[in-house]
């Protein structure tokens, strides 16, 4: 099939050539003098993109699966009691993580579509006079529905409760994209990925941790190897890791680390809110709607629900096999009723204007009643009069 | 600038990554007994894509320009002269080359917009019946204006007027995109360069000459050594080259064949017709025209008019300033008239979609009267309708 | 510093060029249709390499070290007892795991420079009539002393004691390096990584489970997530995983499966050999003696000791600071009493001796009495006369 | 076969891979704004390597035999005397081309071993008193036999016989490799070529021309067009070329430059002879001798003549097929008689022991009465002394 695939999907994202090119490099030996001079700089720029001063941020060799479970298992103990909300399919499998690892995990139901209830939270926090809550767990950027919830509300919910719990969050699909702010949000574990805002490939947990977090390690009593917190901190403090790193990916993160500094954090929250907002102008053009209700849209990836009569499944299929695009599906409890369209990482306005139009292609193909060039139409004034 | 460039020039087209891999590799001996074994099936491939059995195929280090000159001073003596229609910036430039060589040039200006004139040609051949003309020239494609001659048809004015000059075609930005027969039209050398339908860097000069032509270079006195054709065809004889070949090219070439000749011939002409007439209709849409003129369109790349009033170099500039999007520039006598959309190489049509939307933003931005989303609307239609 | 490294570590290996360009891609949609025709063939190849017919292979997203902890947690309960040898710093660091996991850990300590004893572990096992033993842990290829166990040895053993425990076998620097054999020596857990005889950057634990390992799956205690063979499994059943690959790296791991598989594995254990006996001739004509007492070399990594005069360190830093060879360091209770020559992965003749020569300078620059091109001319004779 | 190909001959030599990832980019629109970014900086960058400040510097897509034309068919007339020396296959062919091209050549047989003949060129120019002696063309290092001539010596000489021809210096195999100084030796037109002291693949004729040779293109009357000097200079004064560019070569060349630069060109010069030194200090420990005699050794490559019972094409064989190496062959009237290592470009100590301890090997099997190992003896004992 003649062309490039145009990719879509909130992550893997597009991966720069510049990125891809620093990873096509000799293998070294990372315990050689020279690696730490790589390592160590990366680890502080992390921090940056985290946000954070006083925190500390660590590159395991995993994924974001792994980072969720690095946070539980190196600050709490099995039995422990943890609150979360449950409004998608990652939030649902953070739960399910927790409570097969043996926590206490005390989770309410939320409408798919919204995010964190933050009235609801504030409230659940005071009545829990004894503090039995261990940690709060909060799922930033909901990736299966496209909502995007208010840290530091849960913040400000924690704080109104005055509750000591850790507040760890998913920020998989929204670090290094659109706004977070570790140290501003009092956040003490903050869980990416590789693969979306950092515009790598998959393969490395990307996480940061507060002072608070890392004197839990102390006492956590799980049983655990190689995501220990300890080991990796104790290695990095010479700027070495505790197992064989992936240099190549070491060396993308570098570039990538550099891309994204000199954009500066600010321009890149506004990027992604430009490409996402466009993007939305064209599904309203449709006459179609988000899965997000408003209040909670996601500025990395838009979830269309498609008509009832619709199986969003077909536009999808045709995407990708007609016209080389592909799209995000919808996971379990919406399977079929969204398709997900990812704006996060190193896209642009032609990227997006390309997209648009070949949902179009895919939804008309399909029976949809939408007008020829109607969302791409919407999505190009809205990008020409905010353009730079 | 986040984001990828999106690269609309008529060439250097996109060059796919499979190729960029193949051409990352270690630097090879080149006298090798091995190296044969890459190139000679490169050049017996290479064949398949001029459409000739008859004929033999060469591959300079050098470029499109070169292979005119290669032509030229391989097969014809200083003096002889030479039959050419000048009607864009590319067919221009092979005057001047053959002028300055020392030919004999007779040129005739056909308006910037057509292409050879077959009647006309027909009754000039007709008319030297001493057979003064050594050879005629024809720019199969005129990048500049986007005009496509008709090359069978000035094999049939030759054989009308049974006239024996060589026939040299220009198809740098047709061949391996649009249809090419060298042997059913009679071509006795057909050149082409590696960065348009080859869909490589540049820096081959990619040719293919007739046995009447080969046996020309027994004759031809033109002083004569890089570009000296029985050097290339001597060494090539045993799959060595007269000197060092850039090895990661001859592999990237090799997979780009692959890949060419996987697609099929008859199918890259159709997509490429297909990818082209989309762009038409978009900018028919816009209410704009082309510069070619009805039944000279070129499928590889159009050359948009626009208004009297406007400037194209504004709507080039802010499509590549503004939206990251290079598209052609007007050249010399049309230089400000027209913008020029390539749609040639290793393109589909959600590619061709980004490229229509982005050519409206620049156009409404510089105040075009055009409705938003048209083009894209008329695009859309078509290439839905016509996908397989 | 002009020239290549010349990277002689026993991991991460050197990786072929053809190997990094497989890498050098766009992002995929790892939930398209297509990902599985590249992933499910991968994981079948994957059993030619381990040499096993009724096992099944996985590909983790981590490190060797995270495949030691799938092996454990996955089959295994808290309290379960193991035996294992100490003989080594990554028989060492397994212990350390399996103690920290909160495995009853039954150890024994060998002298370094030996591997397992057989007779010990057959006395061992059938003194252990009640079975309480659940695993016996063994190191195939102990990096840190150049040491390898006789895998087949320990089979033995367990069936001469008639001894149902399960047999895990840490064959990270050895496996696609040296021979074994999963199937034959009834491994019930074999363990690699990425970086090693595999020839990619680390990234991935890629292991082998037997259908009795996979059936404890159903009763083990630990609490697992990320790791869980499980969750794999059942994801891999569709030729899916269940987060987020790396598909580069799958895509290299297909080059270099398909590298290993021309080459064939008997002869990837044969030049492994002779690469090795090589190395060993050199070293033996320096007057110098192996960590690893005679039946126990390994073939992948030879551990030199110098002269009680001497700090290995100095060597290794002399080859890497003035000739730009890396070379292994001794670890902990080795370290300044050994250095390390790895000769696995993709090496041949040539590299190695570029590694001898640069290892005569290392040492006679600091003061070795060794004579100029000794190693050099032992090896030179021993490849000349054994090579195909 | 495994491991990597050991690449010893004179070119193309072996290119970092640092300059191969920054080849590997997407293709890029050659008249953009940005591209003189890229272009002048490089242009400018080159005269550090002519080591000229008064001339200027020139990328044509082509090969070093196309730097010969360029600079005799831009500055002088068909019928023009020009002077060279005969003494290897490189001088020859470029007499071979004036001959061809038109020129009269008085060329001169000087022994293969030897260089110019400095007195000889003298007395012949001082005898020219009618300055019918339009240009001196001076082979500067004859990759075929190894041999560097003295072009201070040539400019001495010139000088001492007040002659105003141009000098014109191949530096294909010398420049970015050993001493070469364009102003202090007043060259009038320096050609090399990219696959050498650049260390790229090849692809660029890279000249130099003195101001006087570039007035000298205003009266010269040799047709030309692709390799016309004045359309390139006209074209550069704005950052761009003529013809279309390969962008992947230039953002090489622009890494390689950086490289080339940051090592420091009197660094350059200096670990070329160092390389070359150990390597000729291996093949007199071998009993062997140099094509070249004492006082014209080059220090890109060593010609190594055989014994008159031996066939040097057997010791390439040998060690290519045997052993992964690839040698140099002997060209024409030293085929046979000579095999050379080249020791130019991104070369090390650790690189060139492996080179001569792989000749070793396959002199050994041919039957060489040489003792294993004494070569690479001696070679590291020079090293060793030598190293910073």
């Amino acid at each position: 099939m003649a062309g490039r695939n145009h990719l879509f999907i909130p992550g893997p994202t597009n991966t720069p050539h510049e990125v891809l090119s620093a990873m096509h490099v000799p293998m070294e030996d990372h315990r050689s003098p020279d690696f730490p001079k790589l390592m160590k700089p990366v680890l502080e720029d992390l921090k940056k993109i985290f946000r954070t001063e006083s925190g500390q941020a660590f590159v395991y060799p995993a994924t974001g699966t792994a980072g969720w479970e690095i946070a539980l298992t190196n600050t709490l103990s099995p039995g422990d009691k943890v609150l979360i909300y449950r409004f998608g399919q990652f939030s649902h499998l953070w739960i399910n993580m927790a409570q097969r690892l043996g926590l206490d995990v005390e989770f309410h139901e939320v409408e798919w579509g919204k995010g964190i209830p933050l009235d609801a939270l504030e409230a659940r926090l005071k009545e829990d006079s004894s503090h039995e809550i261990k940690a709060v767990l909060a799922t930033h950027n909901e990736t299966a529905t496209g909502v995007t919830s208010d840290i530091g509300g849960v913040r400000k919910a924690m704080d109104a409760a005055n509750h000591p719990a850790l507040l760890f969050v998913d920020g998989v699909s929204s670090i290094a994209s659109i706004e977070f702010r570790m140290d501003d949000w009092g956040v003490d574990g903050a869980i990416s990925g590789s693969q979306k805002g950092f515009m790598l490939p998959a393969g490395l947990a990307i996480v940061a941790f507060s002072q608070k977090a890392l004197q839990a390690t102390e006492t956590a009593k799980f049983p655990r190897c190689f995501l220990d917190l300890k080991d990796m901190a104790n290695a990095n403090k010479d700027g070495y890791t505790p197992y064989t790193p992936s240099t190549p990916m070491i060396h993308g993160l570098r570039k990538a680390l550099d891309m994204l500094l000199e954009e500066g954090m600010e321009n890149i929250y506004a990027r992604h809110h430009r490409l996402a907002e466009g993007t939305r102008r064209a599904i309203a053009a449709w006459g179609l709607k988000l899965c997000a209700q408003p209040g909670f849209e996601s500025d990395t990836v838009s979830a269309v629900v498609v008509p009832e009569d619709k199986d969003a499944r077909d536009v999808i299929s045709t995407a990708y096999h007609k016209y080389n695009i592909s799209l995000g599906a919808g996971l379990t409890e919406v399977a079929g009723k969204v398709f997900r369209i990812g704006h996060i990482g190193d896209m642009n306005d032609v990227s997006m204007l390309g997209a648009i139009a070949g949902v179009e292609m895919a939804m008309l193909d399909n029976g949809f009643d939408i007008k020829p060039g109607s969302g791409v139409a919407a999505a190009i004034e809205y990008y020409r009069s905010t353009a730079s």
